[in-house]
């Protein structure tokens, strides 16, 4: 049973409190977004607002019952395939591999054991798998790597028609802005570039077995992988709320997940 | 002349709107912050929320007639005077030449010529320094450098007390703080440690002509340079409006600088 | 269709030759290795092995209709999660992303387009994926990854006893190395460490939503995770069979992969 | 007290004497200069020729009193603002905090607690500002940046018409370097180039509140910033004069500095 | 005496076999290739081709009684003065010292104290030099060099045709070659190349008192330094054998060798 | 024949005469010391010493006849092998790298194609032959390395109780001291210390075929490598006037060196 601090926003404390609080059954969780751009129908701060959507909701809810302390979040990441696209801003591989081993070296000095990537942007992923093993190599952290992603099967036969690819501006994201903050939708931008192209392969795709490298205007110049035109913000209520209850559910095993001694 | 946009958040348009409203009389304003130690009564988070706040009020109030576009804030930066204190998360000068050289290279994709760093944390301005130019000479932008510092001679004898050193956790930032997030301030755990051990010292100090590397710990165990304990929101108010002054006519020279042909 | 090159081991060719035959069509293929500890009963260089034997098969049946040729493999690669054990040789990512670099930059040189990663190692997955893209953007390469992997539902049964996790020194792994080097598999040493203690968590295991960082003595000291008790050569005869099957088709796909127009 | 040594040039000393020398009171001097256009009517070793000069005259006056020991001078520099220019030899802001972090750690293995870098190049001001506090964060030593600059007021109202800025080949630099080395001023080849057009900002200037990034020939082809029209030696015999005095008592100071225990 | 193991290629080793038999005795010799161009009638892989078999002869041979131990060949190294040339596949410097730090730092974790580089690129010679060192600072290895040449006056009057320079598909290796491997020297497309223009030189020149930096296409088109016309397969195994009795000798030696206490 | 220059230093010249009087027959030449142990009787200084008086002579003497051009002297270098001793400051490998790699890009900036490395350290000599290719590689240039070192047979027998090794601090560079700056050399402390141990090894010398990392501390804690007691300043006269002539004989050369178009 943790503290009760008055808030879990881990930076508005003092050093002082965080001597007394941060103990060894704290859960850091640093967000994750990126400013690249989503097609003509969303902001380049998509992947960002939904970290900070999601990893708020989660702290502020559970951030007591399970210990966990919400970072500051880092809005730039590793979103080269978008280099191409006007505001994208982005780190090369070797400085955000240089950013988060900072970030564990800061964090380990605390006694805090268990620290979460909550990532935003797909993009990211392949580094911070990387990243994960050498913070625990490095500094003996617990290290867990989370997505506010798009359960499977919900919503049930919207995303159909992205059975090719629908990860980038598509239906899912969509929708979830639509939810969160409908503002920033540009409805009246929203076009569907599905990749069907794709169907003609078997191995090479994106739930394939074969792995390739893409930049987003490989798949022509909207920067669109999806279908947008089938979001609402009923389905992004959906899968808001069930990425939360499956996070929330990841975050209580990873406050009581331990190797064997 | 700029474009009236709904937002001056570049993150938060398209990359279609940047296309078509970043033009090359747009001014980028880049926050930064610190997540550092600030004493027993100022939280982690004091330089990014004064960063945050000052950039924020000047973007909104001056954004259109100048063109100004504020980008995403950087949280985490150059803190390794406060690497001692728990909850310190800093980057190494080599990690922020890095991020900086990177987001300098994506902003110079764009048509916009004039990038501003706006800096919360004075631990940050020899690295700073060095950014400019490199940016400048990597990519031809102009580049710029400002701070939301306390004006001299701001707030009459109040700031008398700091004559050896009050920049950290101080009356100015207490103060700016006192008026900006009164609820983030622990009145209670104010306490005075000005180094007037300096005072002895003529070259050697932080107004003198000696240069010195120092870490926040060499002057004792608070992590406070200077007296907090004259702060009061009503200074914080004179502070913050004439920073805002200040650099609201920075920021109108900027946007209108040039070197001669 | 490609030329009938003497061999298909591009180092094995003038540079004259190459200079002729290796055009816009040719698929280059990098095998990669580890020399990681495999538990009591593997040799440390089974990955390498298996990427060999398995990428030389395909190469000498395939090479010539799909226009294939095959690099010398990179023995070590980035196994530290193996760094404990004795004879583990292993690069650190910065390492092997700058090796990756240099060789994608040499290939780049040529005509060919293509760039095939033949994975023996799944510790270098995350680092790849960064490579993979890194490759494309510095270079307009298209780059593939693949591995040669236990097909899903493979045996039958025989690897249900594995569900918490059977990857590294495990059934499959044992029984490809009994199919394919029989005299390197100590038998009197094949013991069974399957986590299951992983059961108990939903969210973190290696097929669930939550990805975390583990050193392979974090499973314990036998630097098994897996049971190699139930491999068999008839095993792995089908694992191979089955996976030059699947490869085969995948490089058929690769060769005539290309983003439309 | 410090010993006698027949030279208080470091170099020349062997290793043995060293170690009897050079305590814990002992205070380094590290020369920086530049090797970097100065203008027509300047050497590019400018820079170089006053920092050792008067390095040089303030150990051979100080070194026994103040137990200082002069480094071997670096000649090569961060002058990448005159990168453009023919002859300027210059180091990268990345090789540039290598080699001091290397001549740091190298003086951090002697008893010597005390590093001053006695800078002659104005340019490497914010890169030094960052070494001094890595090397005390690294390796404990207490660190100091002086530099050989004209003292405000010195010389009556002769400087005036630089009023807008005059550092770089003007009438302080062209002064001292008359008093110096006279043989080294190409008197024929002095012209004023002072950015009075600078005069139109208030904030964006070399004394104002924003710092911006140049390169010298953002200020005309010529690669002077000043006016060395009214340089004479007698202005430069009082510069030079000024500057030992206010550097020698600095010295002292830094003999003697430390930080409370 | 050291162990009498079943293979002496370490990587066929399990993690337990070396934990039993590699001592503070062991030698462990790492053979580097290049894969870069050898001229029109030698493959890209010559310097791997040599270094492998004889690296391999020697231990087959002497590996139980000096305890040598065979490490996986890297077949990418150093050969950037033939990057022009079609395949050649090459690492920058920085890129090959992290690689050989890497594996010095592996192998200083086991008992071994010798490390031996069995270098057959002269390409490396320089750098390899430099890593001998660190690998000694940095874990206090004892560490050597040895390359696979052609012993001064091997050959009787054979090679006098390349008085001037035949290190680069010349008669030397071009003998070896066909020696160890005739299937792979295309004797149809041997020409002669010496560089008998560098006999005006008495300073610059290969084995004269100044070094001087070359690519290997400043020699001419063909890639070839050297002779070939004059190899045979006689005098390839004249070479070879000459070759592996020094390198026997050498590592008798080497096995031996140590720092006085 | 290239410009009568009132100064052959470059540094002392202004950026116009540079670009007047640097052509494309210009030889730049760049002294490398170093500051590392040289013994009891040897004073840190003692390589830079040696190259700067023996570059200064020669281009004194063969400036204005070979167009060369002297270039301020590096003293920092990697001398790690002596970095156990007091006082020795030196550069890491891939710190010097960059510090070449820098310089050579601003030579390349200027019409001259040649640059000289006059290397006073013989621990520099690997890496330099790294250097001078990637700068050739890089820029273009031709890239020559010399040293001034003690001419085979030099001195008749005087130097035969060094044949096991006498490189550093030895009768060679003690006599040229002794000659040069007899100030300097404490003749009181002059000890012997020849490695003749090394006699029972053939392979592994100095001077035979087995490279091997060493630190100057592996041959005892006097840093002595050498016979320094049968120098004589005689000896130092003719060593000096010997290397001068060859010295001066390969710069001629250098002047007119070229690759076959």
């Amino acid at each position: 049973m943790s503290v009760k601090s008055p808030t879990r926003r881990l930076a508005d404390l003092t050093s002082e409190e965080i001597a007394t609080w941060v103990t060894s059954t704290s859960v850091m969780i640093q967000p994750l977004g990126a400013i690249e751009q989503h097609g003509p129908h969303l902001p380049l701060s998509t992947d960002l607002v939904v970290a900070d959507a999601l990893s708020s909701a989660l702290v502020d809810q559970l951030g007591d019952e399970l210990d966990l302390w919400l970072l500051p979040s880092i809005a730039y990441t590793k979103s080269n395939e978008h280099a191409w696209s006007p505001g994208t801003i982005w780190l090369g591989p070797e400085t955000m591999l240089a950013v988060l081993g900072d970030v564990g070296r800061s964090i380990a000095a605390l006694p805090a054991r268990r620290l979460v990537i909550f990532n935003g942007h797909g993009g990211n992923t392949g580094l911070l798998d990387v990243a994960l093993r050498e913070l625990r190599s490095a500094h003996g952290l617990l290290t867990f790597l989370v997505h506010p992603f798009v359960e499977p099967g919900a919503g049930g036969d919207a995303l159909e028609v992205e059975a090719a690819g629908g990860f980038h501006g598509g239906a899912g994201e969509t929708s979830m802005m639509l939810h969160l903050r409908p503002d920033m939708v540009r409805l009246d931008r929203v076009e569907a570039h599905v990749p069907n192209w794709l169907n003609e392969y078997e191995h090479v795709s994106f739930s394939g077995t074969v792995g390739f490298g893409w930049l987003s205007d490989d798949f022509g110049p909207s920067g669109v992988i999806g279908d947008p035109t089938v979001a609402t913000a009923e389905l992004g209520e959906i899968f808001v709320r069930q990425s939360l209850e499956r996070l929330g559910a990841a975050l209580a095993e990873i406050a009581r997940f331990d190797f064997p001694a």
